[in-house]
């Protein structure tokens, strides 16, 4: 048995442990956009019936068109990338995997918790080593991307010998171009994409995987019917179809998160990296800022295995970079 | 790889194999009630934020009490009860499972896929001579309920072997009485739930399964964080704890089902059995029959396996009683 692992996004807990902190509290402990995209009208049976074939078909032709999914791959829709965390080493078993670190641990705990032995690689090179290779791409927490010229050689050769690269695109949406949608059609190969969070639509649960036409029917048969929910399919399928919303999120995205650089170098904070919806700094007392932040009732990420940093989401209004300014005791 | 299932609700394939049929069609072909639990207003909060374990709590707290499950059982929400269906096999692999036939098929399927070897039992007595037994109650389609003192021994001695009893309670929320939740407490028995087909709300994706701690920490790693979404969360936590509209809903359905059965009597179907939100019929001629209804733009769910059988579903209004009366050519 596994221990759950500690998500941004616990205002729960953090509400029990700061019961005396100004409300609301920011939250901003999470990687996802705090501009949603606006919710469509959503149709009666969307609710009411099991979501047919023909909607997974639009949704997936929707997000087949979005990702940029080469003719050669499959895609499938499932209640979030993490749906396919869970799934892959159950459908897919190996002995060796290596996980490009740090990084997002859900990873590592759940081919673990399926059998396998799990290590950190610290490069490319040494991924090829392992029977499944696992890179988050662009990297949680710290933004750092991979070429498709970097990785390309590494699918192929997974391909070569029957492994797999697992390349976790949650973070790509506002990234395009960087996306290595392309390597989906090599049998060693799948990528993962996150709806929820650069549409800020967490709650809804829903994800993709890319992948070889053989390898997708097992993921199916591991899904099950009725992988996703009628209205993530209805929401998806319009939002991934909208290039004008995502381009100007993107572009909102970008301002805020300089914004957001700005005021943490003020108040003392080394930028190690980030995406557009997240930006990790460095501090000595990052441990000491993260409680200080807690008690003026915002939210960071703090990471156990690296005391010295803390990862901060985009604030969603106003009010919200106010009481993040304040708390910082910049003014 | 195994074949999809045909499964009731494939209204898409019927509008291509039938595309002059009268519109709009009048889908009967699932037994999910036609009369959905009237949605409440959704916090924007469901939608945007990761369900937190307090959403979770709370959801679990409602279905706790409307399922009557016993203080030492845990209960635990999922994205339906067909993912606890695909689960169970990975979660607790067995190597001969019995199934109590003729009923739903994805149950003997996901075993089957997962490398059980799956026999189809006749009576109770037979089932406890395998690894996992299976059995659906009130039993899809034929409504054949078994109580909870035929259940009982069954779940003791699965518990005494170290073997499971899975009972699939995805009929049981209009007739609560029969319910062998309290059996949730045994190592060797869990019950699952579906929210979908009583509260008319399918496309929600939401169901959960009733089992002993250590089942149901095996089970919630498997499903790993956030296994429903935000909206089923809210929807579930509400309607879970609305008896007052449970009790009419059930009302409203008996009152249906007999005026459905009248129906198919004046039509010349023998009465098999059913629940109160679906029925099932026999005619020597179900095949034309089926044919036939489609034509008229009615589904009804057919069974390659039992060509004589036809299921049909609740109408959802005075149109559709019409609808179907005409396509019966009762009048």
């Amino acid at each position: 048995m596994r221990e759950p692992i500690a998500h941004g996004g616990r205002l729960d807990e953090a509400r029990r442990r700061y019961p005396g902190a100004p409300q609301p509290w920011i939250d901003l402990s999470t990687g996802v956009n705090p501009h949603p995209y606006p919710l469509p009208p959503i149709a009666p049976e969307a609710w009411t019936r099991l979501p047919d074939d023909e909607a997974f078909a639009a949704l997936e032709a929707a997000a087949r068109g979005a990702y940029r999914a080469p003719q050669a791959a499959a895609i499938l829709a499932g209640a979030g990338a993490q749906a396919f965390i869970q799934l892959l080493p159950r459908v897919f078993p190996a002995r060796r995997v290596g996980v490009l670190g740090f990084t997002y641990a859900e990873h590592a705990a759940c081919w673990s918790a399926a059998g396998a032995r799990v290590a950190t690689a610290q490069s490319v090179a040494e991924l090829a080593t392992y029977d499944v290779a696992v890179v988050v791409n662009p990297n949680n927490p710290d933004g750092r991307v991979l070429s498709s010229r970097e990785l390309a050689p590494l699918a192929e050769e997974m391909t070569r010998k029957g492994g797999l690269l697992v390349v976790d695109e949650s973070f790509m949406d506002f990234t395009p171009t960087h996306s290595v949608a392309a390597l989906a059609s090599l049998d060693g190969a799948i990528v993962l994409r996150s709806f929820g969070k650069a549409y800020g639509l967490a709650g809804l649960r829903l994800g993709f995987a890319l992948c070889a036409p053989a390898r997708a029917e097992r993921l199916r048969a591991a899904l099950g019917p009725w992988a996703a929910s009628g209205p993530a399919l209805a929401i998806g399928a319009r939002a991934l179809s909208d290039a004008r919303w995502l381009h100007a999120a993107a572009a909102a995205s970008a301002t805020d998160a300089a914004r957001l650089d700005s005021l943490l170098e003020q108040a003392g904070f080394g930028l190690i990296g980030g995406t557009a919806l997240f930006r990790l700094v460095r501090h000595a007392r990052a441990q000491d800022w993260f409680a200080r932040l807690c008690g003026s009732g915002v939210l960071a990420r703090a990471f156990p295995e690296r005391p010295e940093w803390l990862r901060f989401g985009l604030p969603a209004g106003e009010a919200a970079w106010m009481r993040l300014t304040a708390a910082l005791e910049i003014a």
